[in-house]
This record gives structure tokens, sequence and C-alpha cells, in this order.
């Protein structure tokens, strides 16, 4: 009805979901770069944490409409495309 | 500007991070009444992993201003007092 308002709204949720996602690869670049043991258990155990937050974020935005489905998985396919090109470079070092 | 929209979808927030505490809620009573064993290593883990999740979904609609940080922070807040109260009935058994 006020597409406006629900664009915003949406824009908005997006906006955030894309920068926690952007959030976790930056803490993993950091960790890679400064740790370089990414086959470290508290490594792995963090970034389960920090995925698991993003997509209870991601999936209570799409139950309230505001993010799509599609989008939503999106998003979480590239960041976990992204971190796994990090992990594969961080290897090859 | 337009109230009925705007509060509409800042009920629907409250009402589904009201339910996902529930849903916590009634997990852990199944828990306690079937295995009745709320020191165990993994009871705890569920636990902590619920919790953060719920907390996140709490903090993205905080962050998206449709739900009152106050709001979000009492709506935990209940949900730790009932979960310790659920805690304390099962160790005086």
């Amino acid at each position: 009805m006020i597409p406006e308002v629900a664009v915003s709204k949406e824009e908005q949720a997006y906006a955030l979901l894309k920068a926690d996602a952007d959030k976790i690869l930056q803490l993993i670049k950091v960790q890679i770069d400064n740790l370089t043991m990414p086959q470290c258990p508290l490594y792995e155990e963090v970034l389960d944490t920090q995925m698991f937050g993003l997509s209870r974020e991601i999936d209570f935005a799409v139950r309230l409409n505001l993010v799509r489905e599609e989008d939503g998985k999106k998003l979480l396919d590239n960041l976990e495309r992204e971190l796994n090109k990090l992990h594969e470079a961080s290897q090859k070092r």
C-alpha cells in the first residue's frame, strides 16, 4: 500500500544483514592474518557461532516478510563461499 | 506516518520474538521432564546456543527500530528468570 515505507524497512533489514555478514568475513580475515591457524578449534567455534547468529537474524527477517527467503539464502551462501576462498588461500601460503 | 502499518510490523516482530522465547522455555521443560539432567553439558550447550540465537534476533529487531531496546531486554530477562525457576524446581525433586 505504501511502497516507500515498506521498501525502506526492507532495505534497512537487508542492509543490516549484509553488514553483519561483512563483519563475520572481516573477523575471519583478521583471524587468518594474525593467527594463521584456521584449523584451530576455537576458530571453527567462533565461525560456527557467528554463522548461526546471522542465520537466526536472516530467518527472523524472512519470517517478518522483510527479506525474501531466496535473498536471505543467497546472502548466507555468498558469505560461505567467501569464507571458503579465504580458508583455501590461507592454506596455500 | 501510517501508524497501522508501522505498529503492525512492530507487533509482528515482538510476537515472533515472544514465540521464540516460549519455544526455548518449552524445549527446556521437555528436556528437564524427560532427561532430568540439567547439569548435563549438552543441556547447557543447547540452552546457550538457543539464548544466543534469540539475543541476536532481538538485537536485530532493536536495530531495525521494530522493538524498543527496553522491551527486548525485558523479554530476555523474563526468559532467564523462567529458566532459573525451572532449573531450581528440577533440582528440588
